[in-house]
């Protein structure tokens, strides 16, 4: 490809919408523009990068058995009524209605359809195990669409759905996803751990992520250095303290901290750390109105808190609701007294002489204590995992990495086979539902996460087997007859070897020229300078180094696949 | 891939619901399942010849010079305001509305995406000539969707864009696409022609179609044996016949023709040819009632009409609106006397003392003449060719062919540039509109096309180069142990050869087998049987041919390489 016909508007200027790394420089190296919030068009080197993760993707999975088919993004309303999610899903679906009035949605998932599908020409136990994917736009309207390709409402995803006659069936299937997934990001050269994760809303039993470790991602994983274990935050065991406070119970008092409302002003006020205060959390759990008690320093993790409570609706209580039980706003609530269940970490089972809010504005009680001063409805984990906590597999302390979700995997059993009617004949003679599996890979994601991952302050820096293109050839100065004509020569000797390559022909400077193959990441760049070309020889370098090689111009194809490692 | 893993269920029945066989063949053969009218599941099989159809367009697209890139499905309102289509577009546009109540359409079409993304990023002369494409799904809301992947409400398009700097390069672009759409159909092994078609409703200059001949297809194109000339009927010119009608002009009179309506039953009951009557059609263009007379044995053009008339809504009179202004319902009308304005078409205003209703029910009159007894408000060619007419380019007889409409390409000139405000500085220094053009094929209807003019009463023919697998195996009886390793042998040098090959694992009988191959019709079918593996022979059969021929097992690979011509 010539630079000059290329379809690559590069922008010297950070756009201001862009709040992350992958957005500002997909945006800025002309891979990506945006048409509405959450909604892109992907340019030509963005579609050659996501065609070859896509194909990466297909490889692995039909190795591992799946067969690729296309489903309907717009599906009926009814399939969703089957499964109850036409009411559960609210208004993260979009809908919209034909012309004869029929309700449809745009697809944010496809259980619903497959199973369907599945249902109605799979009728026996013989036709099983069953392993189906495709590669197609999802569609969820999110509130605030941002972060580019990393949260946005029209989004490329491939999903699998694995259908089996047993639970035996499924860990088989489930495995089989898990080892092609590793293959897959292994593939695609990208740094990643594999973490157990709650299965969530989607129901089932086990699942993984698989994270792409990135400082600036936006999920927090905790992984043991001594053994395997690895979890998402939301997920991660916190294990009771296994040090117990054994300082005598103090007096309880009632102290005034007027004006001081958040953890860290009462902290400050009275001088204890906030590992000493205890934090009151309202909330409203399928329309009751609850309180959770943990350490002044942790977060509270909503998930476990849910899964804990087996509620469907989980919601910060509104200062409003609080009122109507206490007469203490947010900043001065406390368990002592408080007219509704309480709930407590693990932690605060163990603390002694703790502070909280007095249920009084500008109030707080000091020397509170579990047990003598109010008594929880129950105990239990409920705090976000922080490094340094212990590994609830060995024991030893727990690091932290930040990373990007970019693929789940999910044991669904029965969840939609049961709802749906979704039954096989099995070997028995019995009808049964059928066990099932999801397997969903963020494609744009994936591509957004090898950019956060992958990237310096001159732009991005493409792993090599999703580069857009592999190589760039800059001769410094085109209108150099010279250099030009090796420039071509160079160009035709690699595109013939089958290498993708860039010829920047443009009539530009060097420095801008430089600027552009940096930006877009192109992993090899050959320079041809009149200088080097005196001695027959050009400059290659890695996209990732910083000092280029010279290179005798007939050796520079065995240089380049020994840079690509082809 | 084995038989017995393969998610390809056949049905032994024509389902109901379709009427054309490339409808009724897709889903005896498991290619597609229908999710609601007009959105269909692409299965397994159909995934297959869908990414060999798509990956021949995309190596011809590229090969032109083109550049893939993928834009959104939702489209902001806001742009098809732009373009005036958004109240234009009318109930065929799927429209919904997100969770802030913003208006989106799902893309029928993209020349209001790319024009602004274009617009937004291209400022010169020297960016273009620029051709984009993208393959992807379109939506279009049918009043009646039908004929399974002809007239689908969601389909998959590749849509190319072209912009350049001047008119001479739209003909350099166009001329490039032309060829490169020709090497596609050739690539895919269809018989098509090239017809000369009307822009309609997209607007612009000049337009091709690229139609797959197919007696069952829905088009009706003309063509000259004698010169190159080809059309489809809504295009085609019919010329004013070169024999003018002599006799002397006889007396108007009026019949009782009582309960005869049709021009056959007038016909009928006057012993005159339809050739001797006229059709009086009413019209409302615009809101205004025309009539239009023509030939009673002929069919009105249409497209023909509102091009004349140059206006933008054009449907049938309904009948009270007819009785507003005459006393007489559609059996009986006619131009004599009729208060509006009348268009005759050419052969009208040769024919001499011919019948017409009399706008009066049930009667009609006969030798009536134009000019004489009605004076039109002009005359024109309104009518679609048939077989026999003159080719308006030599004077040879034209044929007439059936087909399918598989590719357009279109001319648009400035039509979107200038309504979108899309411009760029030109080399004399002058902001100017973006000359356009615009290039479809419609990718699952090649695939449909493909299965109308290749199959036979047993099932499907695929071409080769489309074929979701190319060559099958047949143990005639999987348990016979010599049968089948022979049979895997024979699979593992094909497989190691490149060939997509499926092996018949099933332990079904050889009859089962057989009608399954032919039914989803891969190419080359390989029987291996007790008998003629006696003489270490299999048998070989193209999907075409009646006959198979005896071939040593050690020669197998060859012939299939001879008859796949690979």
């Amino acid at each position: 490809m010539k630079y000059s016909e290329l379809f690559c508007p590069t922008l010297r200027e950070v756009p201001s919408e862009a709040e992350v790394v992958s957005h500002q420089l997909l945006l800025r190296a002309g891979f990506i523009r945006k048409t509405t919030a959450g909604v892109y068009t992907y340019m030509p080197l963005a579609q050659r990068v996501l065609r070859k993760i896509m194909n990466i993707i297909r490889e692995e999975m039909d190795r591992a058995g799946a067969q690729e088919l296309l489903m309907p993004i717009i599906q009926p309303r009814e399939l969703w009524e089957q499964s109850g999610r036409w009411a559960v899903y609210g208004e993260e679906m979009f809908r919209l209605k034909d012309r004869h009035n029929r309700d449809f949605a745009l697809g944010p998932t496809h259980e619903e359809l497959i199973t369907s599908l599945v249902n109605a020409d799979v009728h026996s136990y013989r036709d099983l195990p069953l392993m189906l994917y495709q590669i197609q736009n999802k569609y969820r309207d999110e509130i605030r669409p941002r972060f580019g390709l990393m949260r946005g409402r029209e989004f490329i995803m491939k999903d699998l759905y694995s259908f089996d006659a047993d639970y035996e069936g499924l860990d088989v299937s489930y495995n089989k996803m898990y080892e092609a997934y590793k293959r897959v990001f292994d593939r695609l050269n990208l740094k990643y751990r594999v973490v157990e994760a709650d299965s969530g809303a989607i129901g089932g039993s086990e699942s993984h992520e698989f994270v792409v470790l990135a400082d600036t991602g936006e999920s927090e994983i905790v992984f043991c250095d001594n053994c395997d274990y690895a979890a998402n935050v939301e997920k991660a065991s916190c294990l009771a303290p296994k040090e117990e406070d054994t300082s005598p119970l103090l007096d309880l008092e009632k102290i005034a901290t007027p004006g001081q409302k958040t953890i860290e002003e009462v902290a400050r006020f009275l001088g204890l750390p906030a590992s000493r205060h205890v934090k009151t959390l309202l909330y409203k759990a399928d329309g009751e109105i609850i309180a959770v008690v943990i350490r002044g320093d942790r977060e509270l993790n909503e998930t476990k808190l849910k899964n804990f409570l087996h509620c469907t609706h989980l919601a910060m209580a509104e200062e409003n609701e609080v009122r109507k039980i206490c007469a203490a706003g947010f900043g001065s609530l406390g368990p002592v007294g408080l007219p509704c269940k309480v709930y407590a970490d693990l932690e605060v089972a163990r603390m002694r002489n703790f502070v909280c809010g007095a249920n009084e504005d500008g109030f707080h009680l000091i020397n509170v204590n579990m047990g003598r001063d109010f008594v929880p409805e129950a105990v239990a984990d409920l705090r976000n995992a922080v490094k340094g906590d212990k590994c609830p597999v060995c024991g030893k302390e727990l690091e932290v990495q930040r990373g990007i979700e970019v693929g789940h995997i999910f044991k669904l059993g029965t969840k939609y086979s049961e709802a749906m009617g979704a039954t096989f004949l099995d070997q028995d003679g019995k009808e049964k539902p059928f066990i099932m599996g999801c397997y969903g890979i963020g494609v744009s994601r994936t591509m957004a996460a090898a950019v956060e991952q992958n990237h310096d302050e001159d732009g991005i820096i493409w792993p090599v087997p999703i580069a857009p293109y592999q190589v760039i050839i800059v001769p410094v100065n085109i209108k150099d007859a010279e250099l030009r004509v090796v420039a071509e020569e160079i160009y035709k000797t690699l595109l013939a070897a089958g290498i993708e390559v860039i010829l920047d022909d443009r009539d530009e400077r060097a420095g801008v020229k430089f600027k552009d193959a940096d930006l877009i990441g192109i992993p090899v760049r050959i320079t041809i300078g009149s200088k080097s070309l005196k001695e027959n020889k050009v400059e290659i370098k890695k996209r990732w180094e910083k000092d280029a090689e010279l290179v005798a111009v007939s050796e520079v194809l065995a240089k380049v696949k020994d840079f690509l490692n082809i």
